[in-house]
């Protein structure tokens, strides 16, 4: 292993810590949370600030079926969209990994975060947060998602190489 | 049992079968797909047509965590939204039930369809689809819901009771 590698520590996700990237998705008690259909569900509300709006832009729902990181894992590149959110919610209970840096820092090593999901908790990037593709942990994964649809003139994607870092989770 | 009771047949949920009343979001053949993430996800595109535009509205992300349901259920209601479009996806791979009527049909028992979900499927209720609360078969089940917020004073739910038709839902 090479002297030069920086390892990211795997933190627990939670609102607290991932609110500066964007929203924890989850049925937890700091929701605003009612009773709905009658006493049969309660209603978990609001969880994510959907912001798919701007420059024409609309909702739009989708489900990527992500393939599981081995690790060790180099990271090459961060990603982000600059005019809208994006929502992952991932459909079974398989632990995945989400690698975030906010939009108004150097992307240096101790600027770039990642944390653990727990089974039921999605995440949603707000508009500019650069992150890496969701890492399942273990196996196939698939996520709903929910960002922008829109113009194709207007580009939603920027990337950012990482190789220079030598940036890596271990197990 | 009463001989008046009309026992509704449970058909399987599938895109065709369900098109009069919205979508079928799951990552099927069907479905506009591309790679993503250099090579690392398939994303299903674009699965559900999101209506929560209108009248100053905006999508809304939520968890409903719906009690099972037991069989056999008496249909006492169905409800609809007349300003929005209803996703529900389930986070676990309980089958549920999905009860729907279209909006431009009288509510006769014949008119009224239930369908039975598959794991890794939702659906997308359309603006004005008559539907039931959804129905776990067999235990809780949380599903991620993506409907409209918007200013308090424009109604975007009716109901109409179903009490007279005596429809039921057997094992």
């Amino acid at each position: 292993m090479s002297t030069l590698r920086h390892v990211l520590p795997i933190e627990p996700l939670n609102a607290g810590a991932f609110r500066r990237y964007g929203d924890v998705i989850e049925a937890g008690d700091s929701a605003e949370r009612f009773t709905v259909n009658q006493g049969s569900a309660t209603r978990y509300h609001d969880l994510a600030k959907v912001d798919v709006a701007a420059e024409h832009g609309h909702p739009v729902i989708s489900i990527f079926r992500a393939q599981p990181c081995d690790l060790p894992l180099h990271l090459r590149l961060l990603e982000r969209h600059p005019i809208g959110s994006q929502a992952f919610i991932p459909m079974g209970n398989q632990p995945y990994l989400v690698v975030v840096a906010a939009p108004d820092k150097p992307l240096y090593a101790e600027h770039i975060h990642c944390f653990r999901a727990s089974p039921g908790q999605g995440v949603n990037f707000a508009r500019g947060t650069w992150h890496h593709p969701v890492l399942p942990l273990h196996s196939v994964c698939d996520f709903l998602v929910i960002d922008r649809g829109g113009p194709a003139k207007l580009p939603n994607c920027e990337e950012h190489a990482l190789d220079e870092l030598e940036l890596w989770i271990e197990a």
